[in-house]
């Protein structure tokens, strides 16, 4: 997460960690941003209507993200803004927002603002740091760290726990001053995961064995080509007009009944997309643990399934993923 | 936990399922009252004072609990109150509270108030149900259901359920509408911790073969005595003037000294107090998959322990707890 201190582990999963950010950030009276384009990022909005925060508010179709120059207007005309929220990754629909810039426009525009970036999907996929000027970077137990869900991560800049004290939203379980005392000492403010802990532990020690976050990046990286390859020689578009590498999705006939076949008949287990998307689209996970070998076994899967139902893409796609799988690490 | 509905599952650990049972049951404006005498029941007081609201307050020393008098006279002297909030088992102090007592005057004097009692070391060890006038009992996946922490349960009355759309204070991740609405399709809110799910279902299956909660019950039961009659053989008193079956405490000179020893040397973990009591009483737990014959090995660790030290205790407990420890049930 590249904070100075350990980031702080809460016993709650990713939308838990999101509101613990959102509480400890923003002030009864504060405005703030939000900028969403899925049902990750709405979330957000959430928060802010449950807790009547007044908000300025950004959004792009799903599978676009936002346009900078609206971003740049928006941060012109608003008033000072205490906070500014979205996520690096929109997974529901495969896109990767282009954090660094947002973050560049909020520090000319906002410099006050203090920037929260959800990585939920986002971080050991693409490179993000607390030290590139993000205040919060939330992660979870069960995405590039590969264990169950259960716990979350929050990344704190100096200047995060340096308004920690300030006025902020009412909240005890969700109090990062708390946890930030506790954890200093090595324990945690409530009762935490404990099983979870240790098989953290195990994963982060796996990950430095293998070389470190920047293996699994270089991983999520050569995957996600590797089926946009098979997607482009099967004739099928990304979903996303910006796809990040944390997940791929495309639209397919009849998605539903695909993903069920793949389950049933393949053993391969994909997501699809939520809400409106729901049935319309599938999502295949290229972060974490996931490896070539496995990789290479959706694509197979998947054209083994194209055949059955006597689907007329070209058949062979595993050929051009190769290329991509042959140079990823090993896992 | 006696319920009609199944009792809403929570990823977070105790407080926050104590803290969602409080921002579900409290509107702005509200008031409520409150009866702690230790650090759990304190923890009311926390959510009491961050969220801003109107709290009559009954406390009793650690180790004793609520002047059954003194509670009749709050309830009707207060203004109409929204909840009544308080422990079952209070186990920093091993202090079981009269909730049945507690709960029949607050139905009298205050009819209209949801009564919410965190019932953490109390369910399996008391007999505690929903039916009985409670409005929300809650415990957690570590204590009787004795899986790993994470995982905290709700049991609700139907009257809480049917006041959960009222106004209420904000909330997003510990909001029950969204999570009774969800979980009625077998699915949560939010990502649950999934691995303690198939744990809590397994425990859940176990109890079931032995009996029931009631067989945990008797057990709890019989430990507790069992130990006390060791204390008493010993000549150290309880440290609770209202004894509950979950947890036993007890002062000792240099019980911090006492305790590494047992966990050095014995191989015994016994757990000390918080706070002011950090140092000063032993705690020793009944509930849950606690078994006879671990019972008599802490009895006998502490007995060696004596010896080592030279402590002038007399020994030959275990013969007064064994009468006890032979009507337990197999676990």
């Amino acid at each position: 997460l590249g904070a100075n201190d350990w980031p702080l582990i809460l016993t709650a999963s990713g939308t838990g960690a999101m509101e613990a950010a959102f509480l400890n950030a923003v002030s009864p009276g504060s405005s703030i941003a939000v900028f969403h384009a899925g049902r990750y990022g709405e979330r957000w909005m959430d928060f802010a209507r449950a807790h009547q925060i007044h908000t300025y508010e950004i959004t792009a179709p799903y599978g676009h993200t936002f346009d900078l120059e609206e971003v740049k207007q928006l941060l012109t005309r608003a008033v000072s803004l205490k906070a500014v929220f979205f996520q690096d990754s929109e997974s529901s629909t495969g896109t990767r927002h282009r954090t660094q810039e947002l973050v560049a426009l909020i520090q000319r525009h906002q410099p006050q603002a203090l920037i929260v970036v959800d990585a939920m999907t986002g971080l050991g996929v693409h490179p993000l740091s607390i030290q590139s000027g993000i205040d919060v970077l939330i992660t979870g137990s069960q995405k590039s760290m590969g264990i169950h869900p259960g716990l979350s991560l929050l990344g704190l800049s100096e200047r995060y726990l340096n308004q920690l004290h300030e006025l902020h939203l009412p909240r005890v379980y969700f109090d990062l001053r708390k946890e930030f005392e506790a954890q200093q000492k090595q324990v945690t403010a409530w009762t935490p995961a404990i099983g979870l802990m240790g098989a953290l532990g195990t994963s982060l020690d796996r990950i430095h064995g293998l070389g470190g976050a920047q293996v699994l990046q270089a991983n999520a990286n050569l995957l996600a080509n590797s089926l946009r390859a098979a997607l482009d020689h099967w004739g099928i578009p990304l979903f996303s007009k910006y796809p990040g590498d944390s997940v791929t999705a495309f639209m397919l006939p009849e998605a539903g009944a695909f993903i069920q076949r793949l389950k049933e008949e393949e053993n391969l287990v994909v997501a699809s997309g939520q809400g409106v998307l729901e049935g319309q689209i599938l999502r295949i996970g290229h972060l974490g643990f996931i490896s070539a070998n496995d990789m290479a076994a959706t694509i197979t899967g998947i054209e083994r399934t194209f055949l059955k139902i006597g689907a007329s893409y070209p058949h062979g796609a595993l050929a051009k993923a190769q290329s991509f799988l042959d140079q990823a690490p090993r896992l």
